[in-house]
């Protein structure tokens, strides 16, 4: 599996450099974190993983605001920061990720339609944020975030 | 697939008896979350999970005693029966699971060999511990790890 791969010349490039990832998922609900720990060795890398699902995980596990949650919901680029930037400095880690989106097939609404998902990525010298709306299917739509997940960190030089 | 039929009937299942659960998994780093996740609406059930993979995040997030884990180790069943109680405590969820194991293909011993894995079970009338070995490659070894989830949660009557 092509992924697979990809994924292992990460986990070896970054047990190299000593670069550890630490990722706070959502609508992907442990696809992301499950991929990478598919390859061996993953622990050298991997430091932990928060499916933080409901909002009331959010806000205990990962110090959201609960005042931007109801302002701007959980699937906004204010939240994905949080996310991001929480789960790194709270993991002391190098790379912290954060994902929300809807999954679909409910939960979609006019504004925030069935696909759309942001994904964030927090280092020590900012943060980036993505924005995409991927209209497929529940499993598909995890793969596609985690492809963009996997192109951001072959790309990173930090 | 005939594991995601049988999730769909446990999510569904849960939903109307209002039965929530939340994971902490190590070893099988986001799979079992994953799978539960891929239904949709698992997020009537699925109330969070944790994918301690470091000694460091099971401290932090799931209250483990230190002194325990120098003393038997992440993969015994002292450690999963904290991991099952602490996080359906912690979640305030009704069932909590609790998952360590080594998934290989490195990191066994003669004790401790490589696809030997504990799996609790925490209600709020008691808990249960299972151990197997599952001597296979490290994807399979996360299949088989589900498995007896899926087995546990359709046998359970709360």
């Amino acid at each position: 599996m092509e992924i697979l791969n990809r994924i292992e010349k990460i986990v070896k490039l970054f047990s190299q450099k000593n670069i550890q990832i630490a990722v706070a998922e959502s609508c992907t609900g442990g696809y992301v974190s499950n991929m990478i720990t598919n390859i061996s060795g993953a622990s050298a890398i991997f430091e932990r993983g928060i499916i933080c699902y409901s909002n009331k995980a959010k806000i205990e596990l990962l110090d959201i605001n609960p005042d931007s949650l109801e302002e701007h919901g959980a699937v906004s680029d204010v939240i994905v920061k949080q996310l991001a930037n929480n789960i790194r400095i709270k993991s002391k880690v190098n790379i912290g990720i954060g994902i929300s989106g809807i999954a679909g097939p409910t939960g979609g609404s006019p504004e925030k339609p069935v696909g759309l998902v942001y994904i964030g990525f927090s280092t020590e010298t900012g943060i980036t944020i993505e924005k995409y709306i991927f209209k497929t299917d529940r499993i598909n739509f995890k793969q596609k975030v985690l492809e963009k997940v996997i192109q951001y960190l072959e790309s990173i030089n930090i």
